[in-house]
This record gives C-alpha cells, structure tokens and sequence, in this order.
C-alpha cells in the first residue's frame, strides 16, 4: 500500500504519488525542474533552494533535467524517496506546500535538451503493415527484422515538447502513377505513437552497454509522435532511409515517467524466434504493460499495446551500442510505432486507414484517412504503479497547421 | 595581391594569411578558440582578454566555436578583418606575438558541439559505384537520385576529432552465402572522404532556408571521414539507411576553414539533368574547386574532385529546410563521398576495392582491400585560396584499434 499524499490528488489522475514523473515548466521564475503530483507541480528547484533535499542539488537548480539525468541511478532513487517522503509526511507540509504550482498555470517545456534521437522499428504488425502497404510485390518483413532491432537516426533539433503546433511539411513526392515528382504540402500527413526511452548516464566510445546495463544508464520514459509525411517519405526512403518524411517534428510528452513508477507495469518480454544473438540475450527479458491511446480529433480510434513489441527496451540498447558508439545523456530512443494486431490497436493512420484505401471514421459521420489542416492529436498512456494504482504520462498534443506555401 | 604576415609562414603550408581557419586547441590555460597561422595559432581567446579586438568578443572566450558561429556573418567578417589586421600591421606585432602559440605544442579538440550530424550522397559517380556493388541486380542509381539530394541523419555524439582512434566495430552481419547472421568485428571496414558544411546561424522551426540563405547561415567547412563498416551496413540498412555501420565515429578535421577564405575556390556549379524543382533552384549555381587526397598507410591512394558533385552544398541545405526543419548552431551536413570517374578519385576503399575483389597497392608489394589493425588513413585537401595562393585544410588522421572483443 502506498504511503497516502497530504496533495489532492483527483481519482484516476495520471500522477498519484507512485507515479512522480519529471518535468520542466515556465512560471514566474522562469524554467524550473518539476514533478508532477495530482493537478499540482513540486517545484523541485524550489525545494533545492529552501535546503529541504539532502544531497548535492545543483543538478535540480537548471533550465532542463539533464544534469540530473546525468547524475546517476543512486541519485534519481535517493531525489524519488525524498520527495516521497516530503509529499506524505504531513509535518513537512507547511514548509513544502508553497512550493506547489497548478499545472493549469504555467506552461510546460521540452523536459531535456536531446543529444541523439534514435527511432526504431520494434513491432512486428507494424513492421509487417507498413512492409505491405509501402513494398506490396515484396516480403512484408526484411530478411534482417527478425533478427535485430532495425533502427535509424532522426533529427534531434526537431524534438518538440507537446503542444507545439505542427505546420504541415512541403516536400517532393511522387506516386508510381506520376511521370515526375512534384513539390507541395504533403497529401498524407501522419502520426505514429511510440514509447521513448531516455539516457541518462553516459558511456564511453568504443563502449558496450549490455541488456543489464539498461537500468544503470536509462533514466525513465516519456510518450513520442513521430510525425510522418507519407508521401515524402515513400519517394525518398530508398536506400537511405526516412529524412524529411520524418525530420519536421516529433513531438513528446512534457514529463519523463522514471523507471522507479514503472517497476509495476514491468511483465515478461516477447517470445523470439529466432533466438537472438548472444549480444541481444538478456537474463531477464522485460517489457513494460502500457497502453497507448490514439485520439483525433477527440475521438479515440486506437489502443496500441506496448507489451506486445517484438523487440524491447533493453535489446534496443545494446544494438544501438555494440558498435561501440558512446551513449550521451539525453539521448532518446523511441521504441517504433507500437501497433497490436487489431485494427483498433494500430498506432498510425497509414495502418489504420490502410494506406488511405479505408476511411476511419470520426464519429458524426466525420471520415479521415489522412490528417487535415486544423486536426489535433492526443495521445496518453496507461500503467500499472505501484500498489495497486495507475499511473499515465500527461498527454501528447498536436495541432497540425496549414503549410507554408512559398516558391515550389 | 595579399597583404604580407609578420608570421613566418613555411611555403606550401595549408594555413596562409588567406585561409586563417578556427579551431579549438587545448593548452596549458584549457581549451580556447585559435586561428592558424602558418605553423602557428593566434590564441583568440587571448586577443580577446587582452582587449586587442572591437566589439563583442565574449563568443571567443568559450570552449567552443558555437558562440561565435551563431554570431552571423558580419561579426564573422569583422572578426576575420580584425585578425587579418593584427597579423599583417609590423606595428601590431609586439602585443600579438605573444598569443602565437605552436601548433606541435598543443592538442586539438573537437571544434564545436554538434547539434544534428546529416549526410548526404551527392557524388553520382559514387553513387553509381555503390548501387553497382552492394544492388548488382538493380539500376545502380535509384529512381529519386536526379530529383533530390539523397540523405539521412548519423549519430551526432559520436563525431570526433581528427587524431581519435577507432576502434574497430562489432556487429551483425549476413553475407548473400551465409546461412544465418553472426556477430564479430566488422571484416570491412572503411573510409569515406568527404566535405563537411558547418551551420552558425539558425532557423526557426516550420522556416525554410533556400538556397540563396547558404552564406547567411553556414559558417565554414571541414574535411570528413565518414568511417563506415561495410559488411553491418549491407545488412542492416534495408529498409531504414544505414545505423550501426556508421555510428561507431566520424572524424572531421580540426580546422573549420570560413567561406571567406573559400571565396577564390568557387566554381561554376555541375549541370543537372533532369532540371531540379523550384525549391532547389539556385540563381548562381556553384560548387567549389577542392581536390582531396587520401594516404592509407602512407601512400596516397585517391585525390577526390569536390568540384564534380552533383548536388551542391547549398542544394543541400535548401533540401534539408523544405520541410520546416529549423538549423541548429552547430549542424553538420557531409556532402556524401566524394567520388571522381578515375579509379584513383574514388573516396572510399569499397570502391577503390571494388567491394573487395581488387586489392589496392600500398607500395612495397603489399596489398589491402578494406583497413586492417593498425592502419592509418588521413585525409586531406587542397584549395585555391585568394590571390593566387594555395589553402588547405589541415589533416584527418584516424588509426584502427583491434576490435574490443566480448561475449558475442
């Protein structure tokens, strides 16, 4: 049973007092680190100033977690039960609770500054959807997918917290039926729902991290769109990859969920066959019970599974790793569109429309295939906490905006 | 004609009065921002304390050349009068000859933070090579490649300073011929010779760069080593682009050699058939008359020609911001492998090797297809300077370190 909070906190808030996550918001004092609780903020720094942490905190008394996130697996547990004990001893109230901020007054900010962003391709339908839909004469899986978690680098400078409007991207694009590309605002404007990971200690070059080594070096978890212009990205992804389909914006959530908060939402990982190369191997395979929820437009028309991904977190990890490349704090990788295998349960509209060929319907009679000027997308996570509760990671919002035409 | 240094400037070398690169060397007073002179390096930082230049100069007091290249081009320009003043007044010389520092004295570091590392693919001869070797059964050349600069993004925290070694990756790999993939040290490893592009001034998100905002925002240019392990790439790549058989590292030169002092090496830009869209349009299409050279080992294998590249720099930038995605301080874009028609213009060794079926002589009767343990490569590369003079970049060294060998 959890220790009870003196915050209010409204039933089925996506912060009770196991969940805690950390973000950075702008008030008065400018940007401040943060955690969540109820409808309220700790304002962490804060706390730091008025001497209410042990410790060294200079690391809470910055514009972005990553001095935080740098500092260290010992450290994020000893900062987590402090304000554990802060937010439920009821003799530590007085001093604490003016340090209490109602989200609905500030603004919040992008939580870390992002150092590489890395996006894999981790579930098997939507490998398998996006295989058939985009390569309908070939094998829907590559050769390679069973047998490692396919990745690739996005553009990190893009990284925007939710809320940030989304202009629609121009760009080349030309259907097999056109004799020649053309430039313009992308036609098929979409999301893709996924489950970001983000580092916090950092390697060395040259270095491996192991499966093991995940929980030493990642910090927590925050919810990603990966905001997809289908058409851009159909003509140019071969043999590249995804560049400018992608590259305009991803959107995360403003609060990086530790994985303290998650400990109970952890359940047994995929079964995998083949069976992974050693360096892929992990004692204790994991995943993690979220689920997703897609809404657009307010109609929630999706609700991808996480536990389900074929690959995990910490396979991720040491595939991105065993080259030897050097993990930096505030790396984020993303875990791939997370698609179960009911349509209901896609993670994009490229899946969910069936590559535009089926409607989805929006309730009202409202038919969508692809995103249209003036649409918002919502997207929120569920899990299970600690104790018997629930906890969630705020929302991911997006307002997509019409493009910005100029010379084509 | 140019003005004459005080500094005495050995004939031939790279860092004449006409090219007076930035870099960041690292001393006995830490790290500071330097200009080349000759066999020397202004300590810019120095000149700044000592109040030896106008205006702003706390952008010079850093550890990086960020601040500095984010302060657009006029202060570039009246920086780069300044120094070009200090290093030319005989009048001057007694209270700037003591901020000459030797370059054999000090170490240099990596010269900016690297915000979003792109690369692109832009020499058709290259191309060409790679579509013949790695897709022998496809055209060599994939349809989009005359519509748009091809590229994608690499692993920006593992760029690294000329000097780095590499240590060799593992990794996955899957010959045609083998059963099933295994894991090891990458069995083909090599080097791609390029030309790097620094972005200074930045852009907001959703805004587009066209081609005629090049010189507003790119700061200067750099040599690259773009280290590639042949046998992980060709099996992971499809249908995302490359990833691990890029990211173990990436050297660029220590020197960032400023546009200004490329002003003598432009040149008209390549003929572009079929004709580009509008956005790629440029009204004064150049390139620029850089001739690289490659040693492995000691002897030179290749001298690259920058100037034949079918995409332009500017091209490139105006491709990678049609879609509103906003500059960072700090960007990096490669222009891809510089490659020529000639065998001994090829800027890697899967060409030079032709994927490993023609050994190259290194003299002495011996013979290499990719890098073995302990082999060296530098890059390096030569331009006209203003004047009539010559200007050169410095040099990319990388030597191969064993790979680091564990559970596999």
């Amino acid at each position: 049973m959890s220790p009870q909070t003196w915050v209010p906190v409204p039933e089925g808030s996506d912060f009770p007092i196991t969940n805690l996550p950390y973000g950075v918001f702008r008030g008065t004092n400018g940007r401040r680190i943060g955690v969540a609780i109820g409808e309220h903020i700790l304002d962490l720094a804060g706390v730091a100033e008025r001497g209410l942490l042990d410790g060294p905190t200079k690391a809470l008394r910055t514009a972005t977690l990553n001095d935080f996130m740098a500092s260290g697996r010992a450290q994020w547990l000893r900062v987590r039960a402090d304000v554990i004990e802060m937010l439920t001893d009821e003799s530590r109230r007085g001093r604490v609770e003016p340090l209490l901020v109602r989200q609905d007054a500030v603004s919040m900010c992008l939580p870390f500054d992002v150092a590489d962003y890395v996006d894999f391709y981790s579930s098997k339908e939507h490998a398998t959807n996006v295989g058939k839909i985009f390569r309908p004469d070939a094998a829907a899986l590559p050769p390679n997918w069973s047998h490692l978690p396919i990745g690739y680098h996005g553009r990190a400078g893009t990284v925007v917290v939710s809320g940030t409007d989304i202009v629609r991207p121009c760009g080349q694009r030309k259907a097999a039926v056109d004799a020649a590309p053309t430039y313009g605002p992308s036609q098929r404007l979409d999301i893709e729902a996924e489950v970001g990971f983000v580092v916090g200690v950092p390697s060395s070059l040259g270095e491996r991290v192991s499966t093991a080594g995940f929980a030493d070096h990642v910090f927590g978890v925050v919810l990603v769109n990966d905001w997809s212009a289908r058409d851009i990205q159909a003509w140019e992804y071969v043999p590249l990859g995804p560049f400018l389909g992608k590259s305009f914006a991803t959107s995360i959530s403003p609060w990086v969920v530790p994985l303290a908060a998650l400990a109970g939402a952890r359940v047994a990982g995929p079964v995998q066959d083949p069976v992974p190369l050693d360096y892929l191997a992990d004692a204790d395979p994991w995943s993690l019970d979220l689920v997703l929820e897609v809404a657009w437009n307010g109609t929630v028309v999706s609700r991808p599974p996480f536990a389900s991904m074929y690959w995990t977190a910490g396979q991720q990890l040491a595939h991105l790793s065993v080259n030897g490349a050097s993990l930096r704090t505030g790396d984020l990788y993303a875990s791939g569109t997370v698609s179960g295998p009911a349509r209901d349960q896609f993670g994009s509209f490229l899946e969910l429309s069936w590559g535009g060929t089926q409607p989805v319907e929006l309730g009202a009679g409202v038919l969508r295939t692809f995103l249209e000027d003036g649409d918002s997308v919502v997207l929120r996570a569920s899990a299970p906490g600690l104790d018997g509760t629930r906890i969630g990671f705020g929302e991911v919002v997006g307002t997509v905006l019409p493009a910005r035409t100029g010379s084509g």
